[in-house]
């Protein structure tokens, strides 16, 4: 069961709105092969990202989009979705799997969790927040797992006139 | 100094062309505004990877990559770079870290080495390599490690005829 509340004004939430265990669902996004190729040929010109014939002989025996392509249709996929920090999404760093490639018709959507919120020491106004997201596929199977540390702000001080 | 031996035949690499402190530069890339905003309209359409004005505001001071666009221009660069494993880049996964952002104008290229190699215990005709990519701009900044894991295959055996 979710614990969000979210900030009237902006929708968008600080610190002291998440909690540890906050879940969050994206919607879908499906993995065409024409955009698997199109991105490939931009960032990642590999055989078994742009071409099925070439792909069926590789160890995918098939076209599978690149990673990053799945790791970026993901950020898309937080960066639209219900889950709004009221910086954005500010990432640090964190881990990243692939436990299976993604592949043209694939229907793909998030689950998010909040792993950790921990105060910043160093910087009063902000803090640190581990959230993992997993990509599942039209078959309930995980293929994309980001665990990332994400900088989200504290709520400003209501200004006494 | 590099220990690398490229296979005569392909100019790629099989598990045992390979060896821990093998490093590798990579070519550059120029980051430039149109393509940050073009990646981020598809991908990460946050205020500060889109418009100048908004960017100016945010925590970056300034326009700024999507973190998957600089992840994804380091797959590019290690993609078309000298370093070609037998079977291409397949990644399971791994630690990414984005120290710094990317702006328009940087010129970015990616230091790579190897930090292990790991026959597999299960699947005997291939190995684990775990490869540290560092980007660096224009300043010798870092603004991006990736630290991944990549099934890398051994060397067929001969056949006698």
């Amino acid at each position: 069961m979710s614990r969000l509340r979210v900030t009237e004004k902006t929708g968008k939430l600080y610190l002291e709105d998440l909690s540890t265990g906050q879940t969050f669902t994206s919607g879908a996004w499906v993995m065409e092969a024409a955009k698997i190729k199109e991105f490939a040929s931009e960032f990642d010109p590999q055989p078994f990202h742009l071409d099925e014939d070439a792909a069926a002989s590789s160890i995918f025996k098939g076209l599978v989009a690149s990673g990053w392509h799945t790791a970026a249709v993901a950020m898309r996929l937080l960066a639209t979705g219900n889950l709004q920090f009221a910086n954005g999404f500010v990432g640090l760093g964190g881990e990243i799997a692939w436990p299976r490639p993604t592949r043209p018709g694939d229907i793909l959507h998030l689950e998010s969790e909040i792993l950790e919120i921990r105060p910043s020491r160093s910087k009063p106004r902000q803090g640190l927040v581990t959230l993992r997201s997993t990509m599942l596929n039209q078959n309930g199977e995980s293929v994309y797992v980001l665990t990332a540390k994400l900088i989200v702000p504290r709520r400003p001080a209501l200004t006494v006139e």
